[in-house]
């Protein structure tokens, strides 16, 4: 298999994990460990990257080890998301980000108009934008349009762990990108996981499966299998789906 | 987590798969060794593994490095199996053994009532029994009584590839047996048999998803890796699933 | 369509309901009179037939509007099942009756062979037996062979709502059949009911997704209306599925 | 039930079907009636409403008799559909119109900013806008708020038949709405509609499932069934789902 190619840097691994809701960043740094992520996304508006009076999470998980992707989870409007990345820039010289722009708190799906906007201004300022979105093929032609170089539509609501909703229209995403496809929230338990990936996507980004499983490196470690599992399966060519059975052995044998 | 012990051994890999189907003995000795499987079950009425004219499966997987599992593949009476099993016990010596007797052609069901009487009389002669059974609790109930050292459960129609039809009825299995419950029959790619382990499932059975699959190995690969995860996320115990949304970051954030 | 036909009378409604559960008879009989079942399923060892000095069902559902159809709701051995039949015959006249003999109280599910040993001993007594039966194709298709009038596999555990969990088995259960096969236990909303009959099969019987709705009244006219749409989708045809979208109006238009 | 209330107008029926793909205007004509439908959505651009030289459809359908909602059916952008329908008002004073604005020919998903932009401008020019929209809350919600008077989320691509893909989606969007919900799109079989219905929504609309079953005119009638059973089962109330059986009848019998 080819490596995951993301604003031109390779991956071996296809899975990201965030690093919200855990107890500590201790438990955090050894779930992605355990997870085999190469990609830790971290909301700018929460996590403390720089006050070294407290605990910073870069003390866990080491900015050479782990590509720290700063997103914008909390902000409602491109502006909130806009100012929120140029800050992460200045402090951190973040280029690459993940983009949300959330549409209300209930459902925490994003505002496509309002993505598109924060998207179309912060590439015009040399980010590389990673962008949350819906499961709509029409606007993910769009994102990857105006420039995006990696399209995440939702599974489900975030933090539902409801699993994949929408199949068809993730496919079709896919079918149609140019840019890698990797499937942003939704996902609950390993098998999600390995869904997302059979249906093509590049790779598959989580949180809340992971740090509110019960065992949360436990499950980390069942999400990294799982996403090779559905990747070797997309590429190897399943087998066709049959309204009978089919004998494993010919009816008729030796004896 | 422990290992699935089977008949009093001890066995790391909770994948077992079968030798059919596949275009060479060489193929399957290369599948048999990417899925990690360490028991591998052979149709005795139509593998060779005793006659030194023709290739045998023994010379590509030796039955040292592999647990060999004769089945009673296209067997459709309890004599047919009986005596089956009792050529490969003196074959052989195999003493674990896989019993199926078949009901029809067109489905490939189990016969419940002649596996019963089969697994009676073969087990009264010795024999460690796994039996292949329809998703009856009930049934499944009387098999361990008997003395059945692993429940064998279909999740779907053999060769069929459709995936875990009846996760109530696999699940109900699971929580009543004291003996290994292992998915016989059904997976179709990699997420099916995460599914089938997030059950709670001990182990799964498979032949025509990596036998059929576009590239075997891979899909072998595959499903080590399937199985494996949907392990790790069952003890893991997976995050509940909810309504709405819930969000990885506090929606007041620190800026 | 030509009506349903079980044990040589005809029956318009592919509709059988429940008499449990219900706050009390006179609700139980508004709810039957809105699903326009024409067949209710009676208890016997529950519900009162025949005690003059207490409430009785036939009072508010009159056996000469809708047939009574008895049957051995708590019985768990071939012997008390017969022994309740032949009551029912004595006190009610009862010879078409439906035969339940259940395998443990968690799962309700049936034990197959004590069903197998009481349908043989009815028959030959001369009783009409409709038979609740595990949803294996080789068992319904015995309980064919020995003389059932019609087979009722169970969609999904008695009284749990879950819907159709085994779509293929139904399905396969009745391309085989030549009695009526009627989806008995699982159904939990109007969506599930049309589901069995757009399976194929011949009617569907529940009792607990009446009863427990909030409104069973309500709920027994959407029942009456999903069982024949179901029914009518199934003879209709259904359009294939696709892949992809497909134009209703061809692109190019007459403007 | 209340009625269905849209534009101010009340309907009994919550059908709503299409007149494309039919053999001829006569069978749509018979499949209209026997749905029940009051509704009937014509595309513009194609079908014959005023030439006389050529049969026409409301010679077969009396406008008298159903709601005509003209729909934009081949507009890709906001400029065309907006041209579309101001060309059907001028024809045929239809003001109740239904907005569709497709964002490629291949998934016929709608294109959403071209849509809202078409919204806009048709409201300001007094037109009542249903509208075909992806089942994005947010963009649903925009669509309520700028003045559309029924929102229609696809439940799958346009004429594929497969069914409602994302329910939660389609849920949110209603819980949320204060004007009709109407699923538009996806549904294949009676089930599907069903579906649809139990989830809350206020009504579906139609095309293929109807004019491509093998006999359209009884698939028209499972539809009228399908959607008040649907209906009637979400107010009913549905029993609650339950991991194990629950019997119909206390186990400990009168007898």
């Amino acid at each position: 298999d080819a490596p995951l190619v993301v604003a031109g840097k390779e991956y071996k691994s296809r899975l990201i994990i965030g690093t919200g809701k855990y107890e500590s960043y201790a438990l955090n740094a050894e779930a992605a460990r355990a997870s085999g992520a190469e990609i830790v996304t971290v909301a700018v508006r929460r996590v403390n990257l720089t006050d070294p009076s407290q605990p910073k999470l870069t003390d866990f998980l080491d900015p050479e080890e782990f590509t720290y992707l700063p997103n914008t989870a909390g902000c409602f409007t491109a502006e909130d998301a806009v100012r929120t990345l140029r800050l992460a820039r200045e402090a951190g010289g973040w280029k690459l980000v993940k983009l949300e722009v959330l549409g209300d708190q209930k459902t925490l799906y994003p505002d496509m108009r309002e993505t598109l906007r924060a998207a179309e201004l912060l590439i015009s300022e040399g980010f590389e934008i990673m962008v949350y979105c819906s499961d709509d093929p029409i606007m993910a032609r769009e994102l990857e349009q105006i420039g995006c170089c990696a399209i995440m539509p939702l599974g489900a609501p975030i933090g539902s762990g409801l699993g994949i909703q929408n199949p068809v229209g993730i496919r079709i995403i896919k079918e149609n990108a140019n840019v890698p496809v990797i499937v942003d929230a939704g996902v609950g338990t390993a098998s999600d996981a390995a869904i997302a990936m059979e249906l093509g996507c590049d790779g598959v980004l989580m949180n809340t499966a992971i740090a509110e499983a019960r065992d949360p490196v436990r499950m980390a470690r069942a999400m990294k299998h799982a996403v090779e599992a559905g990747r070797d399966a997309y590429l190897a060519g399943r087998m066709p789906k049959k309204r009978y059975a089919d004998p494993s052995s010919p009816l008729a044998g030796l004896i």
